[in-house]
């Protein structure tokens, strides 16, 4: 896992500069854009260009079971991680209606689900048949963590090969709300009542339980939370892991990432504590309805884009706010600039 | 000035309860989508059928000078106004580039531009060239606001006949923000220096000047605060107005409205006061940075789908909101439902 230490790109300060001018010169107030204005900006840095781009858009979902399921912290079954993977590739789940929509590019990886799926379109990259129960043991292996990490590293090659502007990492996963919950808690101290939510639904007794099941994951591997990578073999997922593996290599080969919502960004703040220069590269995209994400986005210090209570991961909230994205690079790169239309600037 | 108080049309109830019921068959957690939910099901009660869309989009920009740009109230000069206004033709404004990437048609009406502009797509329906001062005078004389209601009615008319899936109101005028904060102050009674912001830009002297003027305004014409209409009339303008109208017809021709930020809210305002009913129409797109926007947004009742810091008007917030929609009904209508897909439901 020495690949993990390769620097990251640095964004390119020349082409901000320059788009920021670029900007200065568009026929409107100066800020009257706002965020799509900072994040054309942003998205500039990023792609070492002043007329930066969203068109082409790489969203690759990972999904995998988790052990912890075996304490009853969701409100669905374990079988659906599997059943929700077919949906994924027959077309009928949020995140494929939301890729058809965007013409974007959407691959499934199976890093783990706890039985094997054969479908040609699905990229077996597997680390192990699910996780092992954290609240008992190491959910992973460390050979299984290097091999999910991989998985991740994987998708954003292919990505980058694709010539994406973009890249989206989605997850599925029973019982991966708890995963991720365990994993702000160890590497954020946040208290456990306060950062346990309803995940897919549970009613407050079942909150209630997960909240407990998560004290038990932190009470178990405590000794452990100094170091980000063995706080995430310990407490999983295998698609967490795939989603931090992938942006640390998104960053390293200089690659855009919108963050979807409350697993993903678990991963994010495993990235950036694996290299803080990740955060570069990682553009938040919303704001979860999950109680506890508000936590780690106060902690990575960037206000995301939406904030539409949205809950469903595989990448969705990021999709979502693909359009945005475009229509900021759409104004910067096609709107008059004062001199060509005749337009008068500020007194 | 009759046909305002022609009944609105109803939100179909059977459509919402249809679209309400398949959006709980989806194979997602039920609420997972947040307000992509919420408003795909809205839209389904206001397009009368289990399956909205959000495709054809139709912008009417209505452009006007105000009297009281002559206490330097604006950052800019006035003849901005016409100035834009070409730009709006030409390609070269925000509105313009969005409504290009949205495939929306894109029209722009002179309702009182200061000096006439020839254009061969621009639609002149002129209410008289630039409002008076409304800090001396009323801002219109009683057969102007009629021309500047009928202009706005005539919009949707066009509108609706194009078969419009959603109509988007947008504004231009050089020191439209001060008449926009009279109205706010005069309907809610919101304190003048709360409600009056920055504009396009003016610097904190700027601003307390402004906060003057419209004190100025609301001192003239208090006694008049009780009649929307006759704050329209005296506060102006014709912009205002016009979209006032437009909203108003909107709802009596039962043509769903996305509405824009400041100026156009003000207008919102209006004419819910007009007839309570029209809010049922009203979309709010987004929270604008012009810091008494939230008064508004308070009393209307609706929470805006962004919040990104804009404040340029033209529509533009409404037609970057526009993708938000088209997703919503996107999932609504193309997602798997449970059963389609053998997913298992909730445990």
């Amino acid at each position: 896992m020495e690949w993990l230490n390769t620097p990251c790109q640095i964004p390119n300060a020349a082409a901000m500069e320059a788009a920021r001018w670029h900007q200065s010169q568009l026929t409107k107030p100066a800020g009257s854009l706002g965020e799509l204005e900072t994040i054309a900006i942003r998205l500039a840095s990023l792609q070492g260009r002043e007329r930066p781009t969203a068109d082409k858009v790489f969203i690759s979902v990972f999904a995998a079971d988790h052990g912890v399921a075996e304490e009853g912290v969701s409100a669905f079954p374990q079988a659906v991680t599997a059943q929700m993977v077919a949906n994924f590739l027959n077309g009928g789940a949020a995140i494929s209606v939301l890729a058809q929509e965007l013409g974007a590019t959407l691959e499934v990886v199976d890093v783990g689900v706890k039985t094997p799926i054969a479908h040609p379109r699905l990229i077996s990259q597997r680390a192990g048949a699910g996780t092992a129960n954290s609240a008992i043991e190491a959910a992973m292996a460390h050979n299984q963590l290097a091999l999910a990490l991989q998985a991740g590293a994987d998708a954003t090659a292919r990505a980058q090969a694709a010539q994406t502007d973009l890249f989206i990492g989605g997850d599925m996963g029973i019982a991966n709300s708890t995963a991720a919950t365990a994993i702000y808690c160890a590497l954020l101290d946040t208290p456990v009542t306060e950062a346990t939510g309803s995940g897919t639904g549970l009613n407050s007794a079942g909150v209630l339980h997960k909240a407990e099941v998560v004290q038990r994951i932190l009470n178990r591997h405590h000794q452990h939370f100094g170091q980000p990578l063995e706080v995430l073999r310990r407490l999983g997922g295998f698609e967490i892991a795939a989603l931090t593996g992938a942006y640390v290599r998104a960053a390293q080969l200089g690659l855009p990432v919108l963050v979807d919502g409350f697993i993903s960004t678990a991963a994010a703040l495993l990235a950036s504590k694996i290299q803080p220069a990740v955060a570069d590269w990682l553009i938040m995209s919303h704001t979860s309805a999950e109680q506890g994400h508000h936590f780690v986005i106060t902690e990575l210090g960037q206000r995301p884009l939406l904030d539409l209570g949205l809950r469903l991961g595989e990448g969705s909230g990021a999709a979502v706010a693909v359009p945005l994205l475009r229509m900021a690079c759409a104004l910067h790169n096609r709107m008059a600039t004062f001199a060509e239309a005749a337009v008068a600037s500020k007194l």
